[in-house]
């Protein structure tokens, strides 16, 4: 009696706090956008970024991209250098201003532009990520395996499917660990 | 006796965070740099920002700086629009990288070039605000009242001493607070 009251404080305890670790899905397959995603792990952000040729981009009104992690997965990948399975990625696009307060140069963000998601669920995909545009909604539904993003991701990304090229502090332990993907080169 | 060790069961559970929440000094005064400020909650970064004459600015080789906030004053400031005592943000300057891997163009971040904090004490603080500059080490002494930080912060912040004019998600919760600074104008 004495033991499962405390399981249920702690249960209440640990109830309290404010993340929810990871994907949920609804019943149809449609991801759930993360009420609290600002509250993940950051893990870096990036201006204007262009993975295809760089005439294509826009510089004069660049995009920030904020990436952030669950935390559970991001503490798993501090101690193995994988990720495990169910974690999940949201990346954040954001317009950049110029000027405004007593900022005179260089860029800062404003509007969020787009979120994106990026879910390891061995189960449910073949190649065990799925990513996921939610446009102006709160659900998005996987993009097919033969999307750009997913060939994309399988052929250039550091460690497992995922960008840790681009995340200087994951780099470092992925090196430590070991978990680098064999042929991954950081030169361009 | 049962309610004793739950307290001490609960306590061994929330003693598992990985978080230590806010701002930590030594007996001689000096702030520590957590350990952990990168499971921090993110509130946003810019790159190159530059709030003297924009001819300062170094265009080819700008800095990103990402800037943190202890999870439990972000929280709090979600409710009130104001930070609770004991808030502390860090500012970590990053350079940044233009070619690597498959980006041609904009920006990502590399090393960490600087770490930096703001601490609210309303007791330790005449203007309740400090501010540090860690250099290579894990400990620093606040600035001078008289210091840079202290008179632009002063001067020039959104919601007390903070710039919450660059944070996008907390400046809309300001203005539904009523939070701003008097005086304070988002135009340049």
């Amino acid at each position: 009696m004495k033991r499962s009251f405390c399981l249920v404080l702690t249960s209440l305890v640990l109830g309290a706090q404010p993340l929810s670790d990871g994907p949920h899905f609804t019943t149809a397959g449609e991801l759930l956008l993360p009420k609290d995603y600002r509250q993940w792990v950051f893990l870096s952000s990036g201006l204007g970024m262009t993975y295809g040729p760089a005439a294509q981009a826009n510089p004069t009104d660049p995009l920030f991209d904020n990436v952030f992690v669950n935390p559970s997965s991001y503490r798993a990948f501090l101690e193995t250098g994988h990720w495990p399975d169910h974690t999940m990625f949201i990346l954040e696009v954001r317009r950049s201003t110029s000027k405004g307060s007593i900022n005179n140069g260089g860029h800062y963000q404003s509007e969020v532009a787009a979120i994106e998601a990026a879910v390891k669920d061995e189960a449910r995909f073949k190649e065990k990520w799925g990513y996921f545009g939610f446009g102006r909604g709160d659900k998005a539904t996987p993009l097919p395996a033969s999307s750009a993003c997913n060939s994309c991701h399988r052929q250039n990304a550091a460690v497992e499917n995922t960008f840790v090229q681009f995340y200087p502090e994951l780099l470092e332990v992925a090196k430590r660990k070991g978990t680098l993907n064999q042929g991954f080169s950081e030169s361009h």
